[in-house]
């Protein structure tokens, strides 16, 4: 691949997510945001229109492209694995929003397909490139904490998203959780065991979707270590989310952010913060460009991506199964065939 | 009873328990200690030397005396049930430490034996009356966060206890979850659900003993309520004692204290903070007294302690059904008839 | 001085701060409160009953007895010189509330009347006994931060004293800054140069007496280090007690207290603390016991007590230059002959 | 002014400001950065390169072309006032850095030169443009903590500028302290009073160079408020940059920027945090966008920009006074007609 110019970039879907993806492909300096691809075509001229890329309604008129380098899957979650497969079988590099399909069967047929080819491939948990997440996992692996034994993740969304949305969801362990699950998979790879339990306490429609509102699940490594992830869907006080790694030497934490450090002392209480970054196009506004950046310093290495398709496998397998022990009450054993 | 004079007490242990309650019983107002019983009478007689009390060896001794008001119970677990059947029956107010036992048939038939009697009972759950804890539960009572609806209680210890200890300790669940069970029944009495796992990834003696090293136990109240503990045996850092009780209007968390407020900035780090108190002795010191505060002012209001036998009796049946779940991978459910 | 039995003791004056002391000689096992002096007689035998000491009325009444081993002084400012003579002359130790004297001559006369006894006398500059200030300057003693270069006092009381008390006060620079000019002098003993500016921003009486509300002074060492002191006689966020020690290699602060670690987060900000402790008999609690501990042990170990009376006349001098720099707008010299 | 293309915008200066005006005008979507001017044309020509500007070596070159909208000041001090004079003869807005010249005769006949004029002239004290400090002044505009009365600002370099920098910076009242003279007039435009002092406490080629390398300055504003500067020209914990606001009603503070929320506890201490963001590039990087930002808005409003040449005007009459004062030891009053 020619590396004089920027890389020719497809991005599919101009939706919320789209429109992260495009203003990112568009300040980065080795990327050209060439098209942009939805069916919605409004979307996609509007978009293209502030980015001075050509929309386009269908895939075929992007893989049509010769000189298409890239494509970024913003686009809904049925169609990821039929993009997945046809980068693959052109060998183009992709970058696959989450989840890679909300039915594992489908997923597995997926990787039967693009097994063997060797185009760039990233799932986008781009909770792996925040900053802060970044920083403190480094700094386990570093060694400064000695053994990783008790990981805390705790993650709340500001708002139940609405209901059309939950009702497509997959439910909240595929949907919310799969973040978590891979955040949890970014520390400590291998799963053993998964139990979860969930709860309807405040969203009477995702009650009445069968899905829960709050869950939590709990996760053991081959190692012994033991994961704990609190989910909510709503958060007064924004998007919270925190982790924390135990070690036999010590602990890191990683906390929310604000957007100011000012801080407010008066008779009613001292210390008091700004309210956290409300959600997370803001919290994880440096994530999703560093994702972006890692793609391309994959692509022009000719490295593999992290987080690949695989990690995108094990988190709906994972998702699967605190699903089914929130169900049934029973600790999910993982096996190694699983994923 | 008489209220122009201090109430008369005898501490039953003379060990490192009985030491904080009879510093505190010396320094309270309204309490006497005259007489301090422990079979290794060399401890008590060191004791009584310091405070101006009677060493004695045995409860007989004890309870020969018309004038005892009241006892507190800060000898081995084994001589609990006894200690509080005979209080019960001489009509003497007794503040037991935890567990009451660690035989639940034990316990039922000490149940059976006060039954009907009614002199003021207290169990030393001491963290109810730590300020911190204490100020946030009243907050949350007082419905500053909205309905209650995640509780997370994170509980370290510095140090495994000696293998002594932990051979006749009853397991983590009975011996040092039991504190945060209690505390989880402090926010939520109402517990019906009980799941637990458990990890040895330290301590070899505690895994020779058939015990766990680290434990995360989920709780689910009759309101749907999410309780997660996580505990571990040790802490590099200190003491770690945290809580977080999250609600539909916000949160509220409780954090570990320092011994002054000094912070450190350096090209190392910066806000750097003390060592957090080392163990329970000096975090929970202020705590110890405002428990015996309250036991001397339910006797002199003559109105029933909390928490009572009842929380005891609950404390362990919820950390014999986390024990359960830990080894059989399943969720435990609690029935009302269990405590 | 016999040492196996506790020093027996005597209190001048029942007020706010007698009580304190009264409180805090009763639960010190080396001390015995034997008398209150007080010509209010009614508060001195109130505090007496409390305390079970002996209620007098006047200096003589205390000096008459043989077995008196030392006073504290907390009756008002124009008692103190003739209480501290009278305690140096019959060998009595003395520990005395700041200041020794509004009046820098009487001070002088003083010194001049004490020189060469050698019973042992104490300043109550009670905060240099805050664990937190004690904690840090012990710190920035053991080189953490190098070379001390810059500290910083922020120090504002909650709300200005009644009009009656301003106006004996001696204005805010004798009567509020001189602790913090003696907080200055426990890092850096040898003060050179004052300057000082003041102003009336919010209290008319305190205007309307010819004082100041608000004041800065700087101050600077032998060795060219500056000092920072900045005083209000309000606070609504509660009395704001802190310090920062700045050196060649770091920082070190010191902040205000909370009575919890509780935060609270919600939709209105996030992080929020308890308001700070009001003021000083809750914020300096531990001090007032630390310092008298300090005292005592200095009592016991026959050596010279710190802070001691020439503290006081340097503060006086200070807070005098102070005054006198503040009026003419000029920085004021301190001679090696003016303490 | 045209309003359908984006503005073209000369930039003086290829030095280490520049660079940082030279991406921000890149990347601002009203902005074209069409020509770099420096005399050192190598500089000029490789940040050229980067950005697809034209190098030019002289303001003649620049001021040639008939489409030029603005330009933005960034070359030495010394060619500050004769840039804003051509540029205002022209009706070309300019935003300058500080200061407008180190000569305050130089400053004065600058200003009666551009009377009249009425092209955009903006003063590039950026720190008003810190989201932290910006947020902070307008909750006090909004009446949250009342009267202002205090004002509290640190401010501390990581390191002393090299020898040379620092015998032509015209001294650190009039180069570092400068900033902070504006951020009290942005709280408190109009000051009456200046004192100062001056210390040499560890750089031997600043007091060489008759030079301060630690400096403390008080203000007053006409309504008594009282402002203190801190300052030193180094700090181990990368740069200090923090303000404090005190009114009637409460506190707000403004503090350090860490480049995560990380945070580490162990044996040695708890709640570290990263080292702070340690030079004004990476800490008042949000700032210069802003700052540049707020210029274009008022370009394209026609509305006079803030801060402006009267801002930097006080700012050097400030600085003077503190120089003055610190040499005189005398407070240094400000009339209406020194700015």
């Amino acid at each position: 691949m020619s590396s004089d110019r920027p890389l020719k970039v497809a991005l599919f879907g101009s939706g919320r997510i789209g429109q992260v993806h495009a203003r990112n492909i568009a300040d980065h300096p080795d990327l050209e945001l060439a098209w942009i691809a939805d069916p919605f075509i409004k979307g996609a001229q509007d978009l293209a229109a502030a980015t001075g890329a050509l929309a386009v309604e269908t895939a075929d008129e992007v893989f049509a492209n010769a000189d298409l380098d890239a494509i970024i899957i913003g686009s809904p979650t049925p169609t990821h694995v039929d993009l997945i497969s046809r980068a693959a079988a052109a060998g183009i590099a992709a970058l696959c929003e989450k989840p890679i399909d909300l039915d594992i069967d489908r997923v597995r047929v997926c990787r039967d397909q693009i097994r063997g080819t060797n185009s760039p491939l990233m799932l986008g948990f781009n909770r792996r490139f925040d900053p802060n997440f970044a920083s403190l996992r480094a700094r386990v692996e570093a060694g400064e904490i000695g053994g990783l034994e008790q990981l805390t993740i705790i993650s709340r969304d500001p708002a139940p998203a609405p209901k059309a949305y939950i009702e497509t969801s997959g439910g909240i362990f595929r949907d919310q959780s799969i973040h978590d699950l891979d955040m949890a998979r970014f520390f400590v790879p291998d799963i053993v065991e998964v139990s979860a339990t969930g709860s309807n306490l405040f969203c009477d429609y995702i009650e009445e979707a069968g899905d829960f509102d709050s869950v939590v699940i709990n996760l053991r490594g081959r190692g012994g270590e033991q994961i704990t992830i609190i989910n909510s869907r709503h958060s007064a006080y924004g998007h919270d989310q925190r982790l924390e790694a135990f070690g036999s030497e010590g602990l890191l934490t990683a906390g929310n952010m604000t957007p100011t450090t000012v801080r407010k002392y008066s008779a009613a209480g001292t210390e008091e913060s700004d309210p956290y970054l409300p959600f997370f196009l803001e919290r994880y506004g440096q994530a999703y460009r560093n994702e972006l950046d890692s793609f391309v310093k994959a692509i022009r290495a000719g490295t593999s991506c992290s987080p690949g398709f695989d990690d995108g496998v094990m988190a709906l397998v994972l998702a699967n199964a605190a699903e089914e022990s929130a169900r049934s009450g029973r600790v999910v054993t993982i096996g190694k065939e699983e994923g």
